[in-house]
């Protein structure tokens, strides 16, 4: 790879946008909002074919290289639960619902995960971060969103919400997963835009 | 319409074509299995949305004049929870997580839901069968499936799982909207096979 490599981030959420961009522009990467903003995504248990089949319904639409991310939280002692439709259930029942579904549960743990798909034709690849933890028993804390209130990630004491941004980022699974995508395309002979 | 009227039902589960097929009988509706089973089901909130897509997708794979129907239960003070995800929520919290999220909440208004989209083209109709109720304090009952034993419908006081069969069908929400759908072929003149 030479130069600067311009990629699209399907998301109509500027945050994410800002974050993803942040991990990636040490790879030489600069990534900018794709012209769609609405993902396809398909009922399953596997984020890989949720994000895939998103990335591959985008790219028939915009014929650019594109990146789609997907992130859930995966409960153990719930079978996986809210897992892919974490944001659907944040949204319903937060994370005093949750809470709640894990009282008197002893088993806390969990995995909060980030499949990111990049597609470059013929280039089709998956990164996967995964960040484990246990379920806190009380919500702690004011930054990040979703369930970071009640996630402490293994070798720390604070949840993700208590945790200054820059620290978050360190461990999260989002950061995992796009700085791998970083790594892979930097070395890489793909040509960028 | 004249005569018997062959359609297909999307499904892969013997049991809901048994149920379905003995509802839409008495229409002159003969009900066969669909050479796809599996459906393409989107991520929305919205059940018509969701089985309209995978009734339009199923319409593109086999070319046959179908019938997709999807179901939830929508509990008012979870906003709606777990609605289009039932399937997926049951398998992983069961009725006693609903129980559990519904501890100490006084509202316990519930409705079932199902929607079923017929395409037999250029038509293309939806219909919806709702039976709304309550949540019951335990489980109670041995019948049907999923959150039934929890669900106690409008002006009854067994729950869906401690009625008999024929009692449940009078009332389900799945009831309702095939007996529109079969009213509906009978009273319309489309061309069946």
């Amino acid at each position: 790879m030479s130069g600067e490599c311009r990629l699209y981030l399907v998301t109509g959420n500027k945050h994410k946008l800002e974050e993803a961009g942040a991990i990636l522009e040490p790879y030489g990467i600069k990534l900018e909002q794709a012209p769609v903003t609405e993902k396809l995504e398909i009922q399953s248990e596997s984020l890989v074919d949720i994000a895939l089949y998103a990335a591959r319904d985008a790219y028939r639409r915009i014929r650019l290289p594109l990146i789609v991310d997907d992130s859930g939280l995966f409960i153990e002692a719930l079978k996986g639960f809210p897992g892919p439709y974490s944001s659907y259930v944040y949204k319903k029942i937060g994370y005093t619902g949750i809470l709640k579904l894990m009282e008197g549960v002893e088993n806390r743990r969990a995995c909060f995960k980030t499949v990111a798909v990049l597609i470059h034709p013929p280039i089709e690849k998956v990164f996967i971060g995964e960040t484990c933890g246990v379920i806190s028993d009380t919500p702690r804390g004011m930054g990040g969103f979703g369930f970071d209130p009640i996630f402490i990630p293994d070798g720390h004491t604070m949840t993700y919400a208590e945790m200054p941004f820059e620290e978050k980022n360190k461990v999260s699974h989002r950061y995992k997963a796009f700085s791998q995508l970083g790594e892979w395309v930097r070395k890489s002979r793909i040509k960028c835009l």
